[in-house]
């Protein structure tokens, strides 16, 4: 008899359709390990496969099981894994590489040119169980609070960001406090950031971006960003910018605020063609970086260490709700009054 | 009795303004040598100061000798400086540093927030003799061609871009075929870069990008570029773009065509602002670097290295005319049909 | 009926006992492609083999065909790999990495806690065919000289070596001229050195070395190399030396004439402790580097771009004999009249 | 009339000989500052100078005031300085580079082949005033503790170590905890190393290294530290180890417990040859980093940044005791029950 578990599923194309399904626990076929969802995430991606956005539109062909954050237990392994890996507490790469094509030879497998994301080509997380090709399940450290654990997967967007440069002393903007972006305020901060600013007009975000270790919240609304940010980094602006709020205005001003010589990480993604003034830019020096993922394993490692020796981003949580809630947890999201919410199957 | 010399002289504010003048010879200051100008080489900023463009406007105060790329011989040194300066065939690092800003502090004297430049802040070397700073007085090597010692300063922004990046067995599109992307072809190839594909519309241009060593020179009018130049490039695009077209269309199409993980070097300003599409370009991990002057004086031991063995830029110059014959010089520039100009006062 | 072949076996532990066998031709297991042997070549750790030196007495476990460096053609394919590939001329990385211990998980699949080489672990290439994993058969140029294809895992070490410092215009010394030293010598030079100083005491190697690029060779038992090196680079010794010759006492002269903050990379392995005046070394800002086999696979990356450009290392072979004639060539290489000796099955 | 000073002089040649004598007040000449010296500290080096070792012998022309580790406020400037910098508290790099040498013009001035050292060559901050170049003089946050500024110097070595290698997340060995021990270690977990393991015999070195924020103590005698070392670092050593023992078997240990892969950097300095075994250390990919002073001024500008957010470094300090009392602080220091000792002049 199979058994079977609830899971959210995107059952078609189109906004909406959203519904709990009852389906059959998946079985591990080769390479694969099964895992039992301990505690999931909810994504901006998932947002916009709700709403069927662009994103979602040219990538998926449902009815697909969404969900790729989380955190779980091994339960059962496919053909070729070692059974010694039931029992281990895991997360998920979401990325999954394909191993073959020029980029992942060249050791860039977060750029694979194949790459199947879970939640989104294959069966995700917001599920009492799910399977994942065993290399894409990363041992977690059991003995820091689960809800970390459960953030890997965004938590090493933060991380990638933060080690696209080096961080010591410096004086780090980070637009945008979405959860990633707070993430990346405290991520800083441990690499050896000197000053974190961060820029935030919703104080909701503001009041959490200072729990979570920034030296100081700015309201782009309130203020003349760019002279404010030239005013308080020693007149000539900050080293760094960490980008994730995607907002056009808020990048142009962090072009014309970094100092010369400065780099912007590029983590939020604008819907629409950011103008950019050359000259300003990168005859001052400016370098921008772009960001997908995580190195695999790379950032994984660094988090790890990361966590493993106190770190704690859980304060970017505002709601843990079982996973029977999840409307409500999306409609929390577009209220602009929650941060990370997270579903318990 | 003071003696004089010939020189070209910015003499007022507003488009044209230049003549040829006989002033007195400068006499070196504390820290300064005075050089005879042997060759000088125009520049496009020369060209920017005669048609008074916003560059110049907001940088000079006429009555200014222009012209910053030449070599010469030191004649005379100021107080401070070893007699053994005189005598040393030398060009010069036109920008000037200030050495106590925060960026000069940092390393990064190419940034300096006070930098002054010879031949816009202070008199230049189209004159029979010019006197600079000691330290911008970089000694040559007289055993090579006289016309690669007097463009040092612009073959160093080739260097410098091509240095940004690590080229080795790459393939390497070169956007912009004036004289520093030609001189970056030649370079990017000396320094192990697999395949150098330029890209310019003009024959003449295109033309001499061969003889410097392209592989390939695609003309962007008469194909889809960005079709055209992934089907080259294994499918993906190339590694590396060097950009000195300063292009709106051209850079966005390199920001298309440039393979994930890619990095592109600006070195070509554009007059209006570019649009550019974020997740095209950074959710592809693509970087952007920025491009001012020279590393003081990293970028010219790179480059003295490679003119000492047997790299010759030589091929990008058009003409070599007295320098009396200055306005012939502006004419062919602004005609298309001329790259590197050379003056001998 | 099992089909035969040819190949040469380490029989069994002890020096010598390297005999010409008939063995069935392998069959590729899952994720295993067979490859039909055109050309294979000689390493030093097939001498090692031989003589049954610590390196292969702690490894190895006779009988096992030997032999690592290789071109040859995929003819049949194991479960799980694609059929695409029979008909792929290919080369082998020789290092089989488990991709699941911690430093393959951070991306240094070449020192894995768990490598298995091919012609050590596993049966090797000195065969009509040889069987290995799917991805360390990496796809070859049909259109470059079959000699360089053979040779791509040796080369590979002199690119890694190459390419663990920036070459661009500096004075490059390569210490030892053995296969991988000379072919070192002529990638410095392609990846941007300026002068390339080669230091054999080998008078059959010392003219390889200018025929590989060399721009000198020393003899370092005919000059006191210290002083010589330091008097022709400028007064201060070169920027980096690329260290091949496992010479102790070459090693110390390395430390000493080294350039204050020049790099050294270590490919040369001697026998016995280097004593070190770690003064001179690291209080004037020395960097040694360690090098193991190649990046997987960014290295033969680096290297597929240049040999598709054109460059050669044909010049350090001095012999290709059929592979019976194995026994004739190992006295060559013993002789010191040889240098890359290559083997026709 | 001339106004005199108190300070230490080293006043011939030979071991002792250290007084204190009375001098005029010197007279900042072009280019210099006079400071009055608020703090200073002693360095290893003033041990060497007080005990004539060879590193003292070969350098000083005695009679000098020793003492290069201080800060203080300047009083008086030479000719071509800003008369702002009057009143500015400061500390100072003590290496003065010239500017000119092959090294100084690759941005390598802490290699300077032409340095002079203060309180070395001329004369120190053991003394109520000190004249140094004004490039030199470094300016203070008068709002963080006196005692970091007056450290600023050595401390600018643990900071050079400690960013010399990419920390974030990694396991870092600390081996030797004097001073700058010390002090890498803080530094080491500020710029995000997720655990700090010291190494160090002695115990009263040992509690200071636990408040100066290590993870773990190892006494390499009470255990065998190659394998413990392994033991609880993954089984597979340390990602980092930053050596201040100069031990040879300290050193050589690392060698043996560092992780392959991982780096070095040598900050102690032995006094006899170091015996290092090539295959173990080199094939494994390990790499060892050399270093001299600090970047100037990168290295000073992260320790401000670091310092300015709250980093602080006086657990190192054991003793502050009035000028007139360095024969007690030298014999403390020899005691071994000591760490750093701070002079007030």
């Amino acid at each position: 008899m199979v058994q079977t578990m609830k899971c959210i599923v995107k059952t078609k194309a189109g906004p909406g359709n959203l519904e709990m399904w009852e389906k059959p626990i998946p079985v591990p076929g080769a390479g694969e390990v099964l895992i039992k969802v301990h505690l999931a995430a909810i994504c901006g991606t998932d947002i916009h496969i709700k709403d069927w956005e662009e994103f979602a539109a040219t990538r998926m062909n449902p009815p697909i099981i969404i969900g790729h954050e989380f955190c779980g237990e091994i339960v059962a392994v496919g053909n070729g894994v070692s059974e010694e890996r039931v029992g281990q507490l895991v997360s998920a790469e979401s990325h999954i590489a394909c191993h073959r094509c020029s980029l992942c030879l060249d050791g860039k497998e977060n750029l694979c040119l194949n790459t199947k994301a879970i939640g989104v080509h294959i069966d995700g997380c917001f599920a009492e169980y799910v399977k994942i090709p065993s290399e894409n399940a990363y041992v977690c450290n059991p003995n820091i609070p689960e809800e970390n654990n459960a953030m890997l997967e965004p938590l090493g967007v933060a991380v990638h960001a933060a080690t696209k440069v080096n961080l010591g002393g410096k004086i780090v903007a980070v637009t945008g406090c979405g959860p990633i972006g707070l993430m990346a305020a405290t991520v800083a901060k441990r690499l050896g950031a000197g000053k974190v600013i961060c820029v935030e007009p919703n104080a909701y975000r503001a009041e959490a971006a200072y729990k979570m270790g920034a030296d100081l919240v700015l309201n782009p609304i309130e203020c003349n960003i760019v002279d404010e940010m030239r005013r308080i980094c020693e007149g000539i602006g900050p080293d760094v910018v960490l980008e994730f709020s995607g907002n056009i205005g808020g990048i142009q001003a962090a072009t014309k605020y970094i100092r010369p010589g400065g780099e912007i990480v590029i983590g939020g993604l604008p819907n629409h063609d950011v103008p950019l003034n050359f000259t300003e830019i990168f005859y001052r020096g400016v370098n921008l970086y772009g960001l997908s993922g995580r190195e695999m394993y790379h950032t994984w490692k660094v988090m790890t260490g990361l966590l493993n020796s106190g770190m704690d981003v859980s304060g970017c949580i505002s709601h843990i709700l079982p996973m029977e809630e999840y409307n409500k947890a999306f409609e929390l999201l577009e209220s602009g009054q929650a941060l990370k919410i997270l579903l318990r199957p």
